[in-house]
Formats: C-alpha cells, structure tokens, sequence
C-alpha cells in the first residue's frame, strides 16, 4: 500500500516487544542527550567573554573565577538531577516533579518553560553551526536557510527511525569532538604549566583592544548570567530516564556524570586557557571576528589540519546539538498527553517506538522559526535561557518539597542539596530575566501564559467531552425503529441503483426525492420510477420507495433539501433520519478540485444536520463501470487538430452525484 | 440560518418567475454592456498617437484619416452583429456562431480567445481607472492593489445583485461621460468650425516635439492596429440578447446601435479636434505627461470645473468599463458549460438570477491578475485586444457560412456585409499578432491552447462519467442482502451506544470492532459487553452484535481495522460492509483543527475502501448531552491563578470517536 518509500526513510515498523532493543546505554546516550549541554562548552565562555569585551585585557582575567562559578552552579544541578533520577524513574522531568510537589499550575508553568526552550534551542542550535559553516565557507552563505532546513529534516528523520539508531548516527560526531576538544585542552594546559604561566600561542589570538569600563558587579554578574547558558541540556537525562537499558537508573546516573563530567573540565580548561593565552571575544558580526575556541585551537595548535579536524567537530556538534530537543521534547508532550493537556497522539509511540507526533511538532515550530527568521536565529538566543532556568528552578524546589515531605535523615541531606540547587538557579533566572528583559526575554515571559492557556484549554476540552459521553449500565434498546432513509436523486443512472439497493436492504421506509431546479437536462422520472422502481420492488417483495419531487423556488438543491430533512426530523421525533450522498469518486489528483457537492453536503449534514441525522456515504468508483471506448480515448493536441472532438458532439450532462430534474410527485 | 448578512448584500433570492422583471432596456443596456466599448473613445485614439509622437506634429494630422478607418471598421462590425443578434437571438455570443458554422473547434478557440479578453478587460480597466486618479491624488499611490480590488469586489458584488441593480447602479455615471464628452466635443467642433479650423486653445497643449522619422506604412498601421483596441467590448450585446426585455432583438439592435453611434462620434471628434488644436501624445510614464483627452478637455473648456468634472467622469467610466466583463464572461461560461466544456454550476443561475459562478471566477482571476502585476497592468495591453479581434474574426467568419448555407438574396447581401467584417476584423487581427507580438501577445497565444485543452478535458470527463453510470431498465434486486455493519469503538460511552442502536436497527449482523493500540486508559469491555449489550439485545429480540478485538503489532489504529473491512469484503463478495463513523461534532472553530480521526477514517474508506463499502456517520453534538459544571466554566487567568484546574486533576482522557482499548474477543 504504497508504504515502501516510508519504510526506506524510517525503516521497517517495530513491534512492541522490541522497545527493550531501541533501549540504550551511556555511550549512545552521550550523544542522544549530552549534544545540547555538551555543545555548551563552546558557546558558554564565548557569551560571557562577550559581556566583557569593554574590559579589555582585564577580561581574561575574570574569565576565570566565573567559569568556576559556573562549573558550582553546574555541580549543584548535577547532584540535584542525580536525585530526580532515583526519584522520578519514569522520566520525571521538570514537569512531573513540579506537578506532583508544586501543584498542577506549577508543573504547567515548567512544561511550557521547557516546551519553548527545546524548540528555541532546535532553531538556535542549526542556524548557530550552519552560520559557523557559512563563514568558514562563504560561497555557501546563499543557501543559509536550505541548509538549516535540510540539517532539521535530516534531524527529524534519523530521531524518527527510533532511539538506537539516533545513537549510533550521532555517536561518531560526538566523540570525535570530545577527543579533539579534550586534546586541545590538555595539550594548552600542559604547555601553559611548563611555560611557567606563559605559554607562546602557536597562532596568535587578535590584540585584546584596551579597557573603556572597569569591571563593575553588575557587568560580571551579567556575564556570569550569559555564561550560565552552558548548563541548557543538562536536564535531559532526568527527563528521559527509561530510554535507559536495565539497570535504569545507574545507566541514566552514569550518563549525567559523563556529561557534566565533560562539560565542567570543558569549561574550566577554556576559562585557564583563556587566561593564559590572554584571549578574549572579539565582537560578533564586524570584520576579524574570531570566536574564543578557535583562538585557543589556534593558539594551541596553529593553523594545521589539526585545527580544521577540531574545528569542524565543533561545527557538527552545534549542528546537531538539536538533537538533544528532539529526544525530550516528545517527551514532555507525552507527560503533558497523559495529563490530557495535549491530544492522545503525543502520548502513542509511532511505527519505530518514538513519540511521532511530539517529533513532528518540534520539527515544524522549529522551521518555523527558521524561515521565520531566515536562519539567522541570534536574536533568539537571549530568550532561550529563561525557559531552561525556569524549568530548572522549579524542578529543584520541587524536590525540595519532595524531601520534606519524605522526612529521615538520608532526605534533609537530600533537601540541602537541592535547597541549594534551588537558589542558585533561581538566583541565576532573576539575573537573565531583569538583564536580558529589554533584549527580547520578555518574548518568553509573553508566550509562556499563552501555552499554559492552550494546555488548559485542551484539558478543560477533554474533560467536557468525557462528561458529555460518559453513560452507565445496560444499551437502551427501547423505542428502536429502522430509520427514515432520504435518497436526493437526479436521474435512475447507476450509482442511484446502487444506493437504492442498500436502502431497501436497510429499511422499509425510503424517500427518493427530486429538487427541481434550474436543470440543464431534465429527465421526466415519474413515469419510469413506476416501471423501473415501484415493481421491481414489489415483485420482489421489498417496500416501496417513495419519489418526492420538491420546486426550488430559487434555483438552488441544498435549501430545499435539507428543509424537507428538518420536516421529516420534526415529524419523526424518535426516527433517525438516514440521509443517503452517492459519491462519485475517481481516483486522480484533480478528485478533490472537481466532486465537491457531495463533500458539501456531507458537511452541511454533520455540521448542522441535528441528533437525529445520519449520513449513509456510498462511494462509487470510476473502475465499477467498464470504461467506454470515448472514455479512454486521451486528449493530444494531433487529436484535437485532426478529429476527436466531433465523436463527443452533443451528450447530455451526466452531474450525477446529487439530483435535480422535473417529475411529477407521486404520493403514496 | 445566518443569511441575513448575504441579504443584505446581495438582496433577497429572487424566484425564477421574476426574470421577466430583472430584464432590461436600452437605457440600462448602454451602462451594462456599453462600458468597455464607450471607455475606449478615451484610450483608443491615445494609443494610436502614442505610436506616432516620433511623428511630431504630423501625427495630429495622420490621426484623422486613421480614426476615420478604424470607424470603418467600427460600422462593418457593427452591421455583422445586427445580423448575429437577429439569427442568435438567444445570445449568440463568438462561441455559438463558431461552433454552429465552423465546427466544435473553431468554437472553443473563440470562446478560449473571449474568455481571456474579459479577464484581461477587468485587470486592465480597472487598473487604468485607478492608475488615472492615483496620477491626480498622489496621496493615493501607496493605496493602488488596495483601491484596484476595492473598485473589484464593487463591481462583482453589484452584479451578484442582479442586472437591474447593475443597469441603475452604472446608469448616473454612464450618462454623466457621454453628457461630457459629448459637449466637450461639440462646443470644441463648433469653436474649429467658427474660427475657419483654428481656434484657440483655452489652456494650450504641451509643446509637441519635432519629428524624428517620417511616416512610414508600417508605422500607420501599427497606429491604426493601436487604435482598433477602441472596438473591444462592440460584441458585448450579441452575446447578452436574452438580458433585454421584449422586443428582445429590437431592443438589442437599439442598444448596439446606441453603443456603436456614440462610439464613432467620440472617435470621429477626438479625431478631428487632435487635428484642430494640434495635440499629440505625450510619452507615457514621463514627466508632462498628460492624456489626449485631457488635452482636450483643457483646450475646450480651459482648467475650471468642468474640465474637473469631465475628467472625473472619464476616470470613473475607465474604472467602471470592467463591468462588460462581468456581464458577457458570465455568458461565455454559461455556453461552456451547456456544452459540458465547463462544470454545470456555470449554467446555474444564483439567487439574484445571474450566473453566480461565472461571476466569481472572474473575479478571483482578475484579482490575481491585479495582486501579480500590484495594480500595474500597462504590459497586459498588448495581450488585450487579440482575444477580442480572434473572437470577432471567428465570428463573423461563422456568420459568413451562416448565410452561404442559408442561401437567398437577403442571405447574399448579408454574406458580404459578414465577408467584409471578416476581412477587416481578420486583417486587423493579423497586424496586431505581427506588430505586439514581442510585446507579449505571445501569452494569449500560449494561454488559449492550454484553455482549449482545459475545456477539452473536462467535456472528456463529462462524458466518461456518463458513459460509466449510464444504466437501462428496471431496478436490479437480486441477491439482495442487508448489508454487514462495521464498527470501532473504544468504550461503550454515549457516543458508541448512539450508533449501536442505528447498526441494530439497521442489519442483524454487526461487528463491533476494538483495535488494541499503545491505550493510555484501557477498559476492559468483554465483562461489560455480555451485560450491557448481548443481554438486552436479546432481551429485546435483536441479533447480538459481536465483539472483535484486533491485535496492533505497530500500535496503530487503521492498519489492523482496514484490514479486517478487507477480509470481511473478501469474505462476502455480495455483500455491503458499512463501516460506521461515530463522529463528535462541537460547533466551534477549532472542530476542523482537533477532529481529524473520524474525518481521516472516512477519507480513506470513500478513496481507497472498494465498491462494497458504503459509510455511516453518526454525527453526535456536544449539545446533545448534559453540561456538567466543568465543561461549562470559562478559562480566564484568575480563574487560573486563583482556581480551577485542581478540581480539573485526574480524570481519564476521553477520545471517543474511535477505540482502542483491550478486551478478550468473543467470537460467536
């Protein structure tokens, strides 16, 4: 059934018994879930060093006690998420553990922050290494948005195929840049210790221009804050837990401390290097723009093919530090589809045993906002923080209330640990909030109520429809009589015998009725309905089916018609009323341009029809008829030219679908 | 039913009975169809002298001799149809007298040749109108698309009104041109006659510049080519007889002859005082560019407020000559589709007795015309008067066999009086081709062949239709069984025990059909089933409906149930399998974004189920249950803040319009 060309993209559809082989372990979880956190690294100490460049030189210097900031606030998340994992074994994530400790408003509060964080985070990240790739490569800065769009269909697809095989795709890239960047550090810090402090740049980073500010708290605090976007991801292993083969929860644990583990030496070894080679940002966007790791690569290993090899891991893993959003996103929209503040679909696996509709959604917001800002996304990058702090603090606080309400020794160390967790991210939220507010931050505080909005709206939506059709006991079979079927008719031709025969099959009461209006060709039916219906049927036996011929008085079938369904419904109150569409249907292209009267009338019936009305759809192929000789003979233009046409000379038209053509009523 | 606003824009429907009334005379017949044709006097002429400024001054006396001959041309058209109105009295139009006379083929080039004229018509009219006063208020500019498809929906909604609404409506404005111009031109005459064919200009022309070329032939007739564009719009009331009331052919004869005289006296006057005062064209798009007319105007009448008033007359006829368009194009479809050349709706009269559909289209075609070329359709011109001058040749070529194969002296003389028509019209066509074909007169020549085919195929598909369904003879009822009745359920709410109650009263044999899926809530149905359904249905003496449960490997819905309609299909080739389609319809704007799996089921049943299957829908309206107080709160942000969703907490989703939920099967 045409499925082929699905199952070469996503690859044959798994069993449901399969799900522990999609299963996965830290070596494949690095990269499924560590992309986004461990992308980090680059952009992290680039966005403080940013804040800093009115420093000058002096910038280097305080590079170093915030990386050591940073890497305290990311110790602190850290041991907090080793105890939501324990916790919360199911994939608790901000929104579980907020709800169950915070109340519903506050899990809704988290989810949302999440939501925009990881859709913001799939634009960010793609356009932030196809923009790294253009400068590298400039003839391809024309194709910005094709190639941010091609990196997200490719993300989309291989997150689609199912968990194992993102694993496996995305493993190669990841621990190559691990190897490199971890090289690059050991190799600058080696040098930097045996020089004493002073190590000799192999190539040799842009002069750092003089300082026009001194280093006010404020300034660094604001550093600090922009820097704090390297912890973003490191939520996503305690979101997604089962993805984990048994032991679960060790897997998962192991997998958070291989992350952070990475990500603090990361940040510790760009914040000495920085200081040692003196490296600082240059501004982005003006001409010798250079971003701080490529200073320090440079610096550590000249302008090699060492340097191209490590640059261009970078450049992958922020391409495809995406990917991280797309193994939690679905999940978020599955605990939020459980919970009924999304439909069912984001809460079934699809044919590979990933959450589909939550992958496709991501991958369609995350277009979006690609095409939406031709795939230069920096502006976002502000807003993207907000949801991640927010989830984060809400996640702590609520396993504070956890703890507390666990009691016993083990708990309060426990409820110190993620106190403090609690503080500092939330410290860290004020901070962006109130400094990047005026940078578009406040986007995020806007769009936040209007998820929350929608997620209730959907829920409030559920719970009415289950009010609305929730019944008990035994079916009530009292009362129950054949419907009334209405059969609108044109002319006696062969999709109307087809539905008159299901009507006489189906009940004994059957109206054929007729709307006379401004018909092009008109068939008088009243003297062959006698001959053709009325005694077949009863030399058959059956009922016999009643013409009705109604005038429209304004040329038009839908008024009159359904007029008479109303009376037929008022007259029968306890009757359904069985309205037969033949439909004709030809399976071209062109199908869904042309036969739209059947369409219209099937929903004026269920939009407005009533309780009592039900719609007998009978389709009629095209293929049932065996096809004329006229009928297969195709259009050419050497057939148009030379003959063709004429054979087709005046035939009526067929319109067969609903009927209008004179006849005189027979009452019976 | 919320007609009330589509009354008051379009007036109460008008029974058919009342088309008498809604016929016109002559007096409404010149501002109906005479628009297009009266609008030339002011762009024919400017077009031929356009052609001619390198000319210099001897272009004013070249314009004389060439407005003569297009007069002629002018009168041979108007005699031929004369004759076409009084042997076509049902509206003969280019399409019926190519197809009677000269073949099926002939007759789908004129009509195609037509059809793009009138569109083209409507773009270029209006656009010129609003181009003229956007050049007179500048102010206006930035609001050109804005005003063009403003004055659009005007004239398609006045004439979705009806024709004696569009007759009074265009009458003031019609009548106030003639008056004006037709003033203008005498006081202008009697001023030339007076002062022995030298009067003095009240406000002097621009200087006209020397000459750069001397005349050549060909340069004379692409001006007289040029200037022939003053003819479109003459064929309108042949192709409109049936609108005039009786006399209708008098009556017709009336109009053209009012048309066609007024026509020839502004021709024949702007002429002669082009040569009187010695006015030139002004090169287009340039500064000091001021319209012939204009010229004109101001020489007669100096720049006090009747130049004003005649200049904004001949503004608002240049933006009203779009509605001939409205009135003929309408026809041309309506030919069409009596042919079958077209879907059947364009022969159907609407509400207000006028050809809904063919008026429509050409809105939404001149719209996009307008919206692609953003109101400036200068390029189209060329394009215009082909359509027009193929439709005539045809035509008058028709009416030349028309009269052969009549025979008779009276035929004689008509013959020639055709024959010479022909020449001319025909002779005049080819000079056009020749002279605009670089200026993009090769797109009508691409776009009629593409039209001819589009007519074509849907005239084969007509047919193949018909040949498919046509059936003879009395109503086959052999082998006539009730039909199998198919349905998916999840739990037996009310939504299922609704369409339950149909299949039992409808057929013995039901199968109630589960799907078990990835279910968030499951509901064991095979206890409930034996009490809640097989019990009373036997109670009651019904056949009991059997319960199937179907295993999805893949964890979705319509493999597994397609299947099984298949099997059963298979299984009882003689049968009907009605598949029903519980669907739960809230009368909302977001139905059509939420409800999409019942539409989905029944989509791909009506396209892909067979010939066996028919479909039942079950339409079932929120507002046919009990609200409870949930479902009937509003969502607002205190209500959020304060309460609301807690009372909200736990309850199990709903999604009932198909099921999936697991259960033992019972078979039978």
């Amino acid at each position: 059934m045409g499925k082929s060309w699905r199952e070469k993209l996503l690859g044959a559809p798994l069993r449901s018994e399969e799900e522990q082989d999609e299963r996965i372990g830290p070596a494949a979880g690095v990269p499924v879930l560590g992309l986004d956190a461990l992308a980090s690294a680059s952009y992290g100490p680039e966005a403080a060093l940013s804040i800093m460049i009115s420093l000058g030189a002096a910038a280097a210097m305080h590079i170093g006690p915030i990386a050591l900031a940073i890497v305290l606030v990311l110790v602190t998340v850290y041991f907090s998420y080793r105890q939501t994992i324990e916790a919360y074994p199911k994939g608790g994530g901000s929104f579980a553990v907020a709800k169950e400790n915070l109340g519903e408003r506050a899990g809704l509060l988290a989810a949302s922050a999440l939501a925009i964080d990881y859709i913001l985070n799939v634009a960010v990240g793609i356009s932030a290494g196809v923009g790294a790739l253009v400068s590298a490569v400039p003839a391809l800065l024309p194709l910005t948005v094709e190639l941010c769009l091609g990196i997200l269909a490719l993300l989309t697809i291989v997150n689609l195929r199912g968990l194992r095989a993102a694993g496996l795709f995305f493993m190669a890239p990841t621990y190559l840049f691990i190897g490199c960047l971890g090289a690059t550090l050991a190799v600058g810090i080696y040098r930097a210790l045996a020089s004493g402090g002073h190590p000799t740049p192999l190539a040799a980073p842009p002069f750092v221009p003089t300082a026009t500010t001194a280093a006010t708290a404020w300034l660094l605090l604001r550093a600090f804050s922009s820097g704090c976007t390297a912890l973003t991801g490191v939520e996503a292993v305690s979101n997604a837990v089962p993805i984990f083969r048994q032991p679960t929860i060790k897997l998962a644990r192991r997998t958070l401390t291989l992350i952070v583990g990475i990500l603090g030496i990361f940040l510790l070894g760009v914040g000495f290097l920085c200081r040692a080679y003196h490296i600082g940002a240059t501004p982005p966007g003006q001409p010798g723009f250079q971003s701080v790791l490529s200073q320090i690569v440079g610096a550590v290993w000249g302008r090699g093919p060492v340097y191209t090899m490590t640059m261009a891991s970078i450049l992958m893993v922020l391409c495809l530090s995406a990917n991280t959003s797309f193994a939690d996103f679905p999940r978020v929209c599955r605990a939020l589809a459980l919970d009924e503040y999304l439909p069912a679909e984001f809460a079934h696996r699809g044919s590979r045993l990933v959450y589909t509709a939550g992958i496709i959604t991501l991958a369609f917001a995350a277009a979006l906002l690609l095409l939406v800002f031709k795939g230069i996304t920096d502006r976002l990058i502000p807003l993207f923080a907000i949801g991640a702090f927010g989830a984060f603090t809400l996640s702590q606080a609520g396993m504070v209330m956890h703890w507390r309400r666990r009691g016993g020794r083990h708990a309060k160390k426990s409820l110190l640990v993620n106190l403090a967790g609690a503080l500092v991210t939330g410290g860290t939220l004020i901070i962006i909030i109130v400094s990047k507010f005026t940078e578009g931050a406040w986007i995020t505080v806007m769009v936040v109520p209007i998820l929350i909005w929608l997620f209730s709206a959907i829920r409030r939506y559920h719970c009415k429809l289950q009010a609305a059709s929730a019944t008990e006991g035994p079916l009530d079979l009292s009362a129950l009589n054949p419907p009334i079927v209405v059969l609108p008719l044109k002319r006696l031709d062969g999709v109307t015998r087809k539905s008159l025969r299901l009507a006489l099959a189906v009940s004994p009461e059957i109206h054929a009725v007729q709307v006379l209006t401004e018909a092009m060709q008109t068939e008088n039916l009243s003297e062959s309905w006698r001959e053709c219906v009325e005694k077949p049927a009863a030399e058959a036996g059956w009922h016999t089916p009643k013409l009705v011929v109604l005038n429209s008085a304004y040329r038009e079938f839908f008024g009159p018609f359904l007029e008479y369904i109303k009376k037929l419904a008022l007259e029968n109150p306890n009757r359904t009323i069985a309205v037969m569409v033949p439909e004709l249907v030809e399976r071209k292209w062109y199908h869904f341009i042309i036969r739209h009267r059947a369409t219209l009338l099937k929903g004026l019936l269920v939009w407005g029809g009533g309780p009592q009305v039900a719609i007998i759809n009978t389709p009629w192929y095209m293929r049932d008829f065996p096809e004329s000789g006229v009928a297969r003979k195709r259009f050419s233009i050497l057939n148009w030219l030379g003959l063709g046409l004429d054979r087709l000379h005046g035939r009526p038209p067929p319109e067969i679908e609903l009927g209008e053509s004179p006849s005189t009523p027979r009452p019976r």
